[in-house]
């Protein structure tokens, strides 16, 4: 434990592992209650909780602001860094951004009770796979308050209780959005306990929620690289993560110049900081724009690191040591390889990437087809910048985050993905010879 | 460890546990190779090498059956039961079902490259949804030998690598069968490393496979309660797995007093040794058949254990302990419970039932819809015998197990179980703006 922080509540005193963790299953088995509770509430009852959250948020505006105050206040004395002041630091419009998302989220099509395929058991029965809420979601997150009213209108929209930990950098903001948003639902029919916000920043309660399986159906952890691998080593409980966002974008010897020089352009310094920005561009060795595209990154204010074909590109660009190739810069740095041809290419990507979102240019489809087919990644593209790797730009409406694992869902997450489903039987008395 | 066993190779030495966990990586290293290899080969191919494989069996039988034999007079010397001896045995006709299985999974549908769905970017780019293979599954099974040709079938026909971990009573089986199935999959252009056996019973092998995360892609666990928590518990690796099979049939008070009778008998007395086997009978109060259909049930040579109310049903009704409605009895044993209507038949399964399967009987399709709707375990029948739990009965060719998780895939997996999904994203050079 590095920190030790206090419980925050009417008590100052300390709390026991053994406290922390019985407050944690309590509530998880509070949760549960409320989501049989949700899971069968129709899709215009949960929209219209959602806009009353919308609305209690909007209404609770100024004590939400005050209590933000009260983090950033904490956060500066604290020394927090101007980036990390920024993420939590909430305003008049962050605030009606929030408010306008969870409508965008009560807009969106209902999955739960979806009916999936229908087919014929061999004695006769009907067999329908039906789309169900997976149950109680737990979501662990570090210091954005905006995290507390996606994932709860996420959850509560596809039926599940939402189990919320979030930073102690926000932890005034956060308890005051979920008040606001469990007062707005409570006014239309939810139980209060379908969201929750674990009241204590001991960081026991994590270990807690990791450990309840049977009581927390899925975690779903979104912040830094550390928090992440924590929840993935600790968890008991299936975890939706995604680790790094190590993209590549793969220039072919058949790309038009002009979208490669975009498209890379675009890929790595749109924004820096997201996990879909491209971190490693492979340039065939066949493409005659390459000289240019470095060019124009390096003009952009991007730092090159390549290998020693990519350097014979630029004089500006650097030498790039083994673990640039493993590197999720996230920031205004890019590695460089020169490769021969697509399966080259292929290898380069299989050996180190973090199997988020890989893209191609080329104007030769059959180059195309096997890149897509062959490359294990999340998310293939071609000619698109990776920088697109977003459920909203996919259209999902929202995401609670983009996947990296094989299992259950991959690339962005939204309503479906924080889905189930169950086989319906339809007899007319059949035993079984 | 319980049991010390000496790695069975040239070598009698025992391995250290460094060296055991180096085997075991080596492996799926290898198998993930394999697997890039199997990820491209066409449906007809896979079907090809495994029919060759099947022929292998078939041609391999005298090995086979011989290697088996050993294994049987091993298990007699270790005084295993007369029903471990049975599951373990091998003869001619078992063999060719083994064979025949393998090609019935060579003829299913294959669910790689299949599309899932398809929509349109924000900014316009078609994004499609196709299914993959997993990768590399890893199976941790107990003493049936079929276990190794099935779960091998299935992982090449999805296109995955399996790295297997058998039991020690079915060692020379296993072997056998293993080295049948890699030569005739060879043949047809499988690598040989896309199935492997694990050489060692060292336990510390099963650790090994369970610490694999980045190599192993999941795990499916296929054996006892001890095996399958031991699996959940350590795995750093997602995990498909059933526990229990605590399934419940629920007598509505309008059902159909034959099809009741038929339908409890069938459920409970078929087999009583498969997860679908009913555990626990719900009796309506208002049903008016109830006295015959426990009748009938202890007439067929099932022990009852009731609660109250179930007892005043038939002196030979033993009482129930509050351990008898969490008990997977598997023997001809039945819990009985008189309900008062089909919310407190749900209120008792939510509070019970291990999430496996579950049954009403009614005339009543108002009843049975609600049923159907509300209890949220990953089978639910209406007017159907619990036993038909099971993916052959369900037309999925075969199954890999029945998963009783809430995440990935629920109830009978087959293929389609076995693969995840990649988005592919077809531009034509749109960078976000």
């Amino acid at each position: 434990m590095e920190q030790t922080q206090t419980l925050e509540s009417a008590s100052t005193m300390e709390p026991q592992a053994a406290d922390v963790e019985r407050l944690v299953r309590d509530m998880a088995r509070a949760g549960r209650s409320a989501q049989r509770v949700l899971a069968r509430m129709s899709t215009a009852e949960k929209a219209a909780a959602l806009m009353a959250a919308a609305a209690a948020l909007r209404a609770d505006a100024p004590r939400i602001l005050s209590a933000n105050a009260q983090d950033i206040a904490a956060g500066e004395a604290r020394g927090l860094s101007g980036a990390m002041l920024d993420r939590l630091r909430l305003d008049a419009k962050r605030l009606e951004g929030i408010a306008a998302a969870i409508e965008n989220v009560a807009r969106l099509p209902d999955p739960v009770g979806q009916e999936i395929d229908r087919s014929e058991a061999l004695a006769g029965m009907v067999l329908v796979r039906r789309r169900i809420p997976i149950g109680l979601i737990g979501i662990i997150y570090e210091s954005r308050p905006n995290v507390t009213a996606d994932a709860a209108a996420l959850c509560v929209m596809s039926g599940n209780a939402a189990l919320l930990r979030g930073g102690s950098e926000a932890v005034h903001s956060n308890r005051a959005i979920a008040a606001a948003m469990a007062s707005g639902l409570a006014s239309a029919g939810v139980p209060a306990e379908a969201v929750q916000l674990i009241p204590t920043q001991d960081r026991e309660a994590v270990g807690a929620m990791l450990r309840a399986a049977g009581l927390v159906d899925m975690i779903v952890p979104r912040g830094g690289k550390s928090l992440v691998e924590r929840v993935q080593n600790d968890a008991r409980v299936p975890v939706l993560a995604h680790l790094d966002g190590i993209c590549h974008t793969y220039i072919h010897a058949a790309a038009d110049p002009a979208m490669a020089r975009a498209l890379a352009l675009n890929a790595k310094m749109r924004r820096t900081g997201i996990c879909g920005a491209m971190e490693t561009l492979l340039l065939d060795a066949a493409f005659p724009g390459s000289q240019d595209v470095v060019g124009a990154l390096i003009d952009a204010g991007c730092e090159l690191r390549g290998d020693a074909r990519a350097q014979a590109l630029d004089p500006r660009i650097t030498p790039a040591t083994p673990e640039d190739w493993n590197t999720e810069y996230l920031d205004a740095i890019l590695s460089v390889a020169v490769v021969d041809g697509v399966e080259a290419a292929m290898e380069h990507i299989a050996r180190h990437s973090s199997g988020h979102t890989e893209a191609i240019v080329t104007q030769d489809q059959a180059v195309a087809d096997r890149f897509l087919a062959e490359v294990d990644s999340a998310i293939v593209m071609h000619n698109a910048s990776t920088q697109f790797a977003d459920g909203g730009e996919f259209g999902l409406g929202a995401e609670i985050g983009i996947a990296t694992g094989r299992l259950h869902a991959r690339g962005p997450v939204a309503l479906e993905g924080l889905t189930t489903y169950k086989w319906q039987v339809l007899g007319n008395g059949q035993t079984r010879a």
